[in-house]
């Protein structure tokens, strides 16, 4: 079904209304590909905007392969599978393999009259690489972070229990070292496959990695040790299945650590981004201000604007 | 190249040293799925035992989806492209889509004979988290890795020109800070936003991050500078456009870094698997012996024999 909190046109919508449905295409006869908007080659997606010959109107297509299907899979590796090969040494041996055009089929989906914000929502935006030096920091991040007065009253509501009290997992009233356990909001806390529990501790005023010294250490330890027995007690599990991490940057100023299963392919785990508690804390116990001197490379998409302080500062 | 850490009979090593080359396959004649070993399903990647009739030694296959390419596209989204329907509403159309054979390929690899440890390596696994401090290292690590005597002979054809020498993109000689740059198997070479490029070392016998020192800061600077201008200028990149790692554990024990496409979520560039070679560097600066002293955290595979002998050693 569709995921589109999109507004559609009135025309379109009376339509729906009307209870009409579109006669179902038998291929792509007359589509023009006009651009790619977006590609995700993970999940080997692409999002193309083009128009059928004849209308004014955009289309997007959106197209994913599929996982492979196993009651074909005996048919697919057959004579009827042609192969090309790319390379071969010693037992390896690497081809581009072509099924049966009926074994191989593609999701497909069509938008149309696909409208602006259609386009925007599958339009890709550049992701950037900064290597961010303590200087850098000073001169362009922090003033960026706050001058933008990122709003963090809702943390606060969090810690004061004035909002989301029922969602507590696990608390440490220590203003120092104290802190409290809560689901992160994209987890739905049924699969244990892909647990994900945030830490927010209660002491202010921590913003980032960027601010941790040796004077924090009884608070990351605190939220190593019991964040982590608490967790595995109550889910079943051992140390040797969370992985628990900060990031840089955050999505919010204040500092928080995540706990997630080692199954659990988290976006945000990624070397890059994704900081184990462990490494910060052997780190800061090496150099007191090890965080304050190091340059710190981080992911940014091109409309943030932190991304633009950098490239106005000509470091991109 | 081959990222297996695996080591070849020596029927087959014998084989590779000659300098034989097998016959390329035509298509999947004679080949039967005995067991599908593992699936990413997020990826479209699958894993499968099978043989081919007439032989009593096993074949790994491992299928993978490509990325779509975008110079075809047009001719995909065209009359050639049959569509099913499998459901509408209003402006929302979701189809089955079959595009023509030849522009619908599948990575195809194939290992043939496949060992016991090819097998397992590609079964799924629950996967641990391990924290291997300088002593784990030394006393489980260390002899687990030599008593294994993993093969690495094939990257030692590579660097000696006996396999895959047309694959070499770029290459320095020098015996101490030289390395030479070649795709990665996984990577088809066609789509930039997944470019994966490996770089690997000249100098033998450094097994992994564990043996880096100031003495190889000469090396790393030369792989990070270099092997990023050169990537850049033939792929019409900046260096905020490549993420640039080490993996620990490594696939294989001799020295190599990757490059990948920030645009890339590559598998192996999480946190607790991937270091970025910026750090690596930094934290060489800081402390000469950093990466000897430092507890090292790694994910690992429940039928890896580390895993065993980090288990045997009561550390899990």
């Amino acid at each position: 079904m569709a995921d589109d909190n999109t507004s559609m046109p009135a025309a379109k919508k009376a339509k729906c209304e009307s209870g009409d449905v579109q006669e179902a295409r038998k291929d792509f006869t007359g589509f023009v590909v006009d651009k790619v908007l977006n590609e995700v080659v993970q999940s080997k997606a692409i999002f193309v905007q083009g128009h059928f010959k004849g209308s004014d109107e955009p289309a997007v297509v959106i197209l994913e392969k599929t996982a492979f299907d196993r009651d074909t899979l005996g048919d697919m590796l057959s004579s009827r599978m042609e192969l090309q090969r790319i390379m071969q040494n010693d037992i390896y041996d690497v081809y581009n393999g072509y099924p049966p055009q009926n074994l191989n089929g593609i999701s497909t989906r069509i938008i149309y009259p696909a409208t602006e914000r259609h386009i925007m929502k599958y339009t890709s935006q550049q992701v950037y690489l900064i290597e961010e030096t303590a200087a850098d920091y000073q001169n362009i991040t922090l003033p960026s972070i706050t001058s933008r007065a990122f709003s963090i009253q809702w943390v606060y509501n969090i810690l004061d229990k004035k909002a989301e009290a029922d969602r507590i997992l696990y608390e440490d009233e220590d203003p120092e070292i104290g802190y409290l356990l809560a689901p992160d909001m994209k987890w739905d806390q049924t699969q244990i496959d892909n647990l994900h529990i945030d830490a927010i501790c209660h002491k202010r005023n921590i913003k980032s990695i960027r601010d941790l010294t040796e004077g924090h250490l009884p608070l990351l330890q605190n939220i190593k040790e019991k964040g982590t027995e608490f967790i595995c007690e109550k889910y079943g599990l051992t140390k040797n299945h969370l992985r628990v991490f900060l990031h840089y940057q955050p999505s919010y100023y204040h500092l928080h650590v995540h706990f997630t299963h080692i199954n659990f392919d988290a976006p945000g785990s990624r070397v890059g981004q994704a900081h184990l508690l462990s490494d910060v804390i052997d780190n800061i116990q090496l150099q007191h201000d090890y965080y304050q001197k190091k340059t710190m490379t981080f992911t940014v998409r091109e409309k943030d604007p932190l991304f633009q302080k950098f490239r106005e500062a000509g470091k991109v």
